[in-house]
């Protein structure tokens, strides 16, 4: 029988969750005010945050979705011109419920990673390598990786990332256990936001004003027919 | 072969339903209103009670889902403050068919421990403990435990509720049995319920006016971007 | 390996179920418009009506969700106050493609039988009775049961409704079998209407007009915690 | 252990995708401008695009959902006169990381077809088989058949299309391998997507204005009911 809570009540988790919560969150918004300057700021006002964490021993993972951008097109419609993402966030603890959240490292999971990690099965790995300079001339020079490997027992998984940096010689590693509750919260809330970062909830919804202004049905091919060539 | 109305029609099982929740929900509501005066009144304006009551022989057991809140953030922005749960409230049965709602037992499940449950095998089992004075000087004096236990032969679960008072001196425990079929329902209605309570479906909806004023893309990194360091 | 269209070509099957479904779609309609009268007519301006129909060579099955109602509350804010449903229609086949839509048998799954049936494992079954007349002085006098049996081989199911009248001396029984990907489309239709029938989309959406308003947090109780008694 | 991203680190496969969306995403709307002429402008004002695609050595495919349509009735409300649907656009590569948009085949997957996909097992095919001039006098010059085969060890599967053209003697094939974790963004995307295709997601939204002009409950029967014959 699983005992969830038995060491450490969940009365307690849950405010301590709140408190650690509201912090990183202010951490983030604030982050991304310093970033983003006034250019954004039109944006924000509106916008509605929500993050899971799990709090460990030696770190905490906090993970939020990011939601796609729109182009507007000629038509006057609009297509994702930029895939959301699902962030995750590790930063170590340094001390006994103590997080220093300036040395997190952070990891965007893109639409097909994120369909990796809702498949795994219990007994399953994966691993998904980035490098922040892809590209540019520092390419090479920053190597992330995400690892997620099972626990044993069908009990849940460790979430491992490591960063090295051979411009500063730095090896960073960070370890968070997460049980098979709190990985099905994931699981979940991953799943229910990948039609989201995709923007098929978008793309489904209809904009168009009414169906009253629904014309006859023209028999040449509608655009949206695969017959049309 | 399942039979599941065979004793019971469901026809007749529905009305009887009806009038139960009309009834649980108006005290519900009351309830609410007798706790939280005047200032919350404005923010119940509006809002919609929805949950789902299963009555068996000794005691109802009946789930509704609690929206989280948001802070409002100098960006105009907002944050998840605190988390929302399902709530499961418990009460006995006091004759045919007849329910005391004033004694009532409460347990709100967390995004986590809803998790678990969502999860939980057909042979497995889980368990919560809550202390409604954590952190208070009553601490300890009250210790509320949620289990759920299988019937054996996939066929459902036992929900129960044990609340010690230590200073009342009292020993609560409320059981109900759960069908599979019923069980399958909350499953679907939790697993429906467990981004909304995390705030997930607020911060994945789109609440820019429009993409129109979206600008030219900058070089510089976004905001939300792992890359950002 | 499954073909399904081998002989019935998808292409010809998809505009078939189109005639046959505005056909049987706008007959619910107009049948809706004669039995409710002018005092619903508000109610229905606006209303989106959708169906799953599947055409077999006896008989036809066509499913379709029904909203919960709400009742205004005192406060402003409103409760279920009747659960919404999934409508399964039956009407037999009266020649090659013909069906007698005025023959028709209806059964309204509960949210609880919508449980059972999203669950049904593959070589499971289940029957639900529904008495039209329950605690009306024509109790017992018709018989409704749904039973829903696997093919199998994982082929997918009989679906079979049983109405018998012992006033008009009649017993009908009218039987559609379902394939898996059939099947598929019901679970995931069924899956995804049960949150909405039971209300809680509604009871999940936030109604607040604005987080600004939130005030400081109180430290008596939340009318949603837990621990209020 | 999976190693997802091993050999063509999902960084760069990011900007990639992102590159290569943004070009298809712009063709496929062009192409919607230029086949549907100025009579659906207005409809197109305001519509969202958003896809899925996967870029292969050979081939690449892209999946993006279509709205279903409704049609207004006398009422004021409206019902669905045609199921959306799922569209799979292949088109083969001409060289490394080059794709001929012009040459693309497309396939729209009907709910039932998307009900197959979804719940196929790991081990399981299907096959479907559309005549695009189905009816018409050119019946059975064109046929195209899209089959899902496993790759094997639970680890993806073959998409293919044909198509054969007896008027043109051609004979086109194309075949995309999809990962396991690319088919789950599929199956989820396309879960999500179903009941919008359906129109279920309209049906059960409650576009009442309120429920403060619901009246007294009338002993006559509900148009909804079952009971009503």
């Amino acid at each position: 029988m699983l005992r969830l809570s038995r060491f450490l009540p969940s009365a307690f988790k849950r405010s301590f969750d709140l408190k650690e919560s509201l912090w990183s969150g202010s951490l983030t918004f604030q982050q991304a005010v310093s970033t983003s300057a006034a250019n954004l700021d039109e944006n924000l006002s509106g916008k509605r945050y929500a993050s899971y964490t799990v709090f460990k021993g030696k770190a905490a993972l906090s993970i939020h979705p990011i939601l796609p951008s729109f182009s507007k097109l000629e038509s006057g419609g609009s297509r994702v011109s930029r895939n959301g993402s699902v962030m995750l966030t590790f930063f170590p603890a340094v001390g006994q419920r103590k997080y220093d959240y300036t040395k997190k490292q952070l990891f965007a999971l893109s639409p097909t990673e994120v369909g990796s990690l809702i498949s795994l099965g219990p007994a399953e790995s994966c691993e998904f390598f980035h490098d922040p300079s892809m590209k540019s001339s520092n390419e090479g020079m920053v190597k992330k990786s995400l690892s997620i490997t099972p626990l044993g027992s069908d009990s849940g998984y460790f979430v491992n990332i490591t960063v090295v940096n051979s411009v500063e010689k730095t090896n960073d590693r960070l370890s968070v256990p997460v049980t098979k509750a709190e990985f099905s919260v994931m699981r979940t809330a991953l799943s229910f936001a990948l039609p989201h970062i995709m923007g098929w909830d978008q793309a489904l919804t209809n904009h168009h004003p009414s169906p009253a202004i629904s014309k006859p049905r023209v028999e040449r091919p509608h655009p949206d027919s695969e017959w049309e060539r």
